[in-house]
């Protein structure tokens, strides 16, 4: 297995598919991809719990120890997250892990990053700013932000939200390492995004609203007398089977 | 919110959708489904454990913990089941279970059925055969079995794999509870089942099924530069909001 740090490469960034549960997780690696993240949204939606308030983190931590064996790298949203659960993660087996701002004090930000490099040295720490999330995105202050953080040691920074080709070649610019930028629908599609440089495209929760939409569609569909596809649909053993 | 049990209407079945999280549950409350099941396969892959091997029953009290407080029923596929899986989800606020023979001997399946409709005389028991599920179906040993699950109390019986008419025409005379059909793509549509006096059609499997190609067929798109079409996905509010 590759290295989870030299997958981002410059000009053939990483797509780091995110999934929620065990079965989207094997599934994404079925289809070839190297990593998958998590997302925090999905898994707190999943499990009936509240995102952005850090209710998923033994949800995540089951995640990663029924997933990390798999045989693929896996990089754990921890939300606004803790040492405490940047190591448990890690020693689950963890490739990475994303740690958010929102938007919260700078210095917080790098004595956590900091102290989870400490911690846990070989876990790959993307620091995310939410300054194009959370407001109307502000590039100054998203580079003031990624700056500190990989200043204090993060592995790489995301900005999710960031969509303005010239926004996004500031912050590759501006920092030294690997950027995260999250896929859109709507944004540049990855070949532009390698473009401008950058090393990761994440999916954030556009997987698993597409899972949820496709399947109350199918329910639709089955009341409403409408064809199903059932073509090419998974089997118990391709969900199950490992790797 | 009506009863369970008078959901099951000659001529207008149950169209009962299974789900495999919270999130599931919730999105086909959403949809107007006045009862939604639950999956075994899906509860089974989505925490990474066995299917059919009894292996689900936390995880399903767990699931069924969080969502029947939603104002939903919900019926819980309890695999081979027993009496006090089946006790522990009634008190959890399911309305029915699915017990599965899985073609074991009828004489444990009718005192599987009698004890749970003592423990728990309010549990729609909807009495599964694996006649047509796991061998080439037999549709009078089918009517053997369910004839003995009605009798020893179930309150419906359930035939996965039934598909020729005249078989469903011929379990449904042979037996006084509603009868309960897998819907499968390929299979009779909802209108022709009610029109054989079916009385619940589930969905088993397939929407987890079609939830998950759709995650990893919208992942490949993001990677290969295709069109992920993002109109009409469920935002965080419709996902995480109840009701």
């Amino acid at each position: 297995m590759s290295d989870f740090r030299s997958l981002h490469r410059a000009g053939a960034p990483l797509v780091l598919p995110n999934a929620w549960d065990v079965a989207s997780a094997r599934m994404l690696m079925r289809a070839g991809f190297p990593a998958v993240g998590t997302t925090s949204l999905g898994v707190a939606a999943a499990n009936g719990l509240p995102d952005g308030q850090d209710a998923t983190a033994a949800d995540s931590l089951r995640l990663v120890r029924r997933i990390a064996g798999l045989g693929c790298h896996v990089s754990v949203d921890i939300e606004r997250g803790s040492v405490g659960a940047a190591v448990a993660v890690a020693a689950a087996g963890a490739a990475g892990i994303n740690v958010e701002d929102a938007m919260g004090p700078v210095e917080r930000q790098v004595r956590l990053i900091r102290q989870v490099k400490r911690e846990a040295p070989g876990l790959f720490v993307n620091a995310r700013t939410d300054t194009h999330w959370q407001r109307a995105g502000e590039v100054g202050e998203a580079l003031r932000r990624v700056r500190a953080y990989a200043d204090a040691g993060a592995d790489g920074v995301f900005v999710p939200g960031l969509r303005a080709p010239a926004d996004i070649e500031a912050v590759v610019r501006g920092v030294g390492v690997p950027v995260n930028v999250l896929h859109e629908p709507c944004g540049p599609a990855v070949a532009e995004l390698a473009a401008l440089g950058v090393r990761r495209v994440s999916t954030g929760s556009l997987l698993f609203r597409v899972a949820l939409a496709a399947a109350v569609g199918a329910a639709q569909a089955v009341r409403d007398g409408a064809p199903v596809d059932g073509a090419g649909l998974p089997t118990y053993a391709q969900i199950a089977a490992s790797g």
